[in-house]
């Protein structure tokens, strides 16, 4: 049968601004209710949606990986510890007890545990679009989390992006392919509390950079 | 004045279909119309859409030029060709006869030509959340480039990602800082025709991977 496409729905003016609304919403948490189940519908609705992302040459590279032996939980949170410490010590000594003092993941607290790898291995999409940047693969699992966080934000759920840990470890400990990257560990569960402003400006880590809204001409 | 924050808003069922929808409508666009003009009221909400992405260390690394001059866009649409022969060349005869029919770009016709980088030489963030996987730096860029593509899309907008260009090169011809990377270059539109399914997967490059769907259990 022919796909005689009539084209996507018109979004009508009302769905924009709640749309844009969801984006301003869409924070970074690291504060969960550890006592609030995600409901596995909604879990499954937002891995739907993490499949709408868009990939190079349609290779779709990401794999999830839901994480709940404690066992392998608690060598996660070791690894977070050990990165954390380290990159503290990066810093002069003011800074770094300003860095002591921000909470920077909710590993311990969120119900549910999602590793996203990119697989490295693939060969879906035959290299199509890859070759001159190959980079292009991780960033369509890039594009896959932000989905599902949007998607878990709609439906009331806060996601925290955990990046403070060490990517051939995480590997190991959750006994996946060596061809597997660690492109994002994910903590999903109802927030604590809610904000519109980022953490780390909230904590006096920094100001906005301004540079990121700027439109350049070429 | 205190931030006494009451909560995101409650996001109802329609608004979550509507969503869902949208995720299903965000296709890559390769087919542009020239002549219908991207409204500029249009394209700041989607830029400040992009600006709601979540980075690493609220460093917000993402660099948005537009490229509108005749040359460099036709600097740019030569590297395309160049890599694009190039990749045709990597494949056996049947595969690239193929690889030649599809249409992987709108570089002539989209009217909006977006090329967004990285800024490697950023130092706001202060490096929290990157020192173990400093590739989070780009990626925060590529989060950016999907709220952008989605408020795009809300908004009766096509994008497409051409990904099948020479970074360092591109970085050159629109005269950028050498330390700001090509994460990706976007041609933005009103789009001829509109799709559900994957332009690869309708043209016959490949079938689907199920793999990216499943839910690994560890």
């Amino acid at each position: 049968m022919a796909s005689r496409i009539m084209g996507p729905p018109a979004f009508d003016d009302a769905f924009i601004q709640t749309l844009d609304t969801l984006f301003a919403w869409r924070r970074d948490v690291r504060r969960f209710r550890p006592d609030a189940a995600v409901d596995p519908d909604s879990l499954r609705a937002c891995l739907a949606a993490a499949q709408r992302a868009p990939s190079v040459g349609n290779s779709r590279p990401w794999r999830f990986v839901r994480v709940s032996d404690p066992a392998r939980r608690a060598a996660i949170a070791n690894s977070f510890s050990r990165c954390n410490a380290a990159a503290a010590e990066g810093y002069d000594a003011a800074r770094a007890a300003r860095y002591r003092a921000l909470k920077l993941a909710g590993l311990n607290e969120a119900p549910v545990h999602l590793a996203v790898f990119c697989d490295d291995a693939t060969d879906t999409g035959l290299g199509l679009g890859r070759a001159s940047m190959p980079e292009t693969l991780a960033y369509s699992v890039v594009g896959a989390v932000q989905c599902f966080w949007l998607a878990a934000r709609a439906r009331g759920l806060g996601v925290g992006w955990v990046s403070i840990l060490e990517p051939a470890r995480v590997t190991g400990i959750l006994a996946v392919p060596e061809t597997w990257r660690l492109v994002a560990y994910l903590c999903v569960g109802h927030p604590v509390e809610e904000h519109l402003d980022p953490e780390l400006e909230r904590h006096g880590w920094q100001a906005e950079d301004p540079r990121g809204a700027e439109l350049f001409e070429r």
